[in-house]
């Protein structure tokens, strides 16, 4: 420890975290500083690019707050956040595919009934969505829970509007169901549209250096919890979108790509009367089933 | 694009930087994304835990002001800053070696001239420091640029004690000198004593976590610039401390440990009459010349 160098320096920080009681968090802590000292040393890091990174990182908590996470954001665009989703959803080909959670989330969203405008003012094409949640076997998922949201058609989720003065936000575009006993499911929205990632803090700066843009392809977020199933956290994508191949947040699999119809104005699904136009989506989830999972 | 997984997510994000200027910058950030989900991969990083690391990032960034450095401290505490700073400091065996800037450095500190006590208040036995700083071959480097700061008897330094109402901290133990024609300095201090890094924060729950004490060995520390010469930043340690071999941070080399000898109350190295115990210190600094850096 006294004679540290730019050799040793990576042993004498794994030998010190030895008496570690927790052997998962020693495990991951040393794969951790063993992979960090490998990129210092790959690249030959240099002191000015070790005080950027520090500055960079202190960007993103500092604009981080309880309706910003810049750090998914960091994560999702170095294609962490996919590579610990898929990691940790190995499953049979039959089941619907997972894809990133994403910084949008809300928990306790409101709940709605079967039939309901979950948009609830947001501005949006009208869109009807329907489909049906089951097992690996086609059995019906009755009263799985269905957690809905996506962003309106200027590309803005809810979270991302200014709060009123005691800081509260309307839900919007977003929402909590539950399928019917016969596993289907259906409400009305508004269309998705493709939008940028936040890009006016740390993270769009890094992707304009790095020569990317901050769009993803259209989407519709679902989280879908049922007794018995893995939780099933995926989006589905809107069928020629510009930007299904080149998603900032590599997101995209082909199995969640799906057509959105376009209905001229006339009778909505739902019975109602539409006088401008609309369209309908359906999906089917497979759920897998608890245990089964790799 | 379309049907990323596990196995093909790394090569995504790869391409993704293709259109990248700066060609640097895309070779950091390429070998980062390898390592970065290599460790991902290498301990099949959970869900949970990738959860849990975005917490710790987030209260990091906010822990993290104009006083405190979270993310330094984070570094300093996985042997990255070490790591960097030997890498970018290689030179021959006779300089002086380098160590780590560390989170309480400050810029414009204030100018004392030789003599002076730099304590300006702060707790802790008198020390008088003296020493030259000199070239690789012997001469005397006049005129160089000393900024000098440690922490006081209780181990804060100045920038953890409490502002003013104006927010201002008065600047103790810490000061900027410059070498004599000769290249000799001597200035007034207090004892350098062993101090615990912050604790209180994530960086703190980490080592507790890991089993880690967050303590370093007493130091001060110097940052030496000169014409000619490539600036060192470094620090002295104090022998015989008892956290020489576990420094929290990693900083200490063996060429950089010296004596700070006692003396009982008597006459000081400048004159004056101490009625209490007092301390002197003396190193020589060897300065690499310009251009000779590997
Ligand atoms: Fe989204
Ligand atoms: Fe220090």
């Amino acid at each position: 420890m006294r004679n540290i160098n730019e050799d040793t320096i990576t042993q004498a920080v794994l030998a010190s975290m030895s008496h570690c009681s927790d052997e998962r968090l020693r495990t991951v802590m040393t794969s951790l500083v063993q992979h960090l000292h490998a990129f210092a040393r790959d690249v030959k890091l240099t002191e000015d690019e070790w005080f950027r990174a520090v500055r960079f990182l202190t960007e993103v908590g500092h604009i981080t707050d309880d309706r910003r996470q810049e750090f998914v954001l960091l994560s999702d665009t170095l294609g962490l956040s996919m590579l610990v989703t898929t990691q940790n959803h190995r499953k049979p080909a039959a089941c619907t595919e997972a894809t990133v959670l994403g910084p949008f989330f809300v928990p306790d969203a409101p709940e709605y009934a079967l039939g309901d405008d979950i948009a609830n003012g947001a501005a949006g094409a009208p869109c009807f969505v329907s489909g049906c949640v089951v097992g690996m076997n086609g059995e019906a998922v009755g009263g799985a829970q269905l957690d809905v949201w996506q962003s309106d058609e200027d590309g803005f989720y809810d979270v991302q509007h200014e709060a009123d003065t005691e800081g509260r936000i309307e839900p919007q575009a977003r929402g909590r169901l539950h399928t019917a006993a016969d596993g289907t499911f259906h409400f009305r929205s508004i269309l998705a549209e493709a939008y940028p990632i936040p890009h006016d803090g740390p993270v769009g700066r890094m992707l304009e250096a790095l020569g990317r843009h901050p769009w993803r392809p259209a989407h519709l977020h679902f989280w879908i919890q049922a007794d018995g199933y893995e939780p099933l956290i995926t989006h589905v994508f809107r069928n020629g979108d510009r930007y299904l191949d080149s998603d900032a947040v590599f997101g995209v699999r082909s199995s969640l790509v799906v057509d959105w119809d376009r209905h001229e104005a006339g009778v909505a699904p739902d019975g109602t009367r539409m006088d401008e136009p609309f369209y309908t989506l359906a999906y089917r989830f497979v759920l897998n089933p608890r245990g089964d999972a790799a």
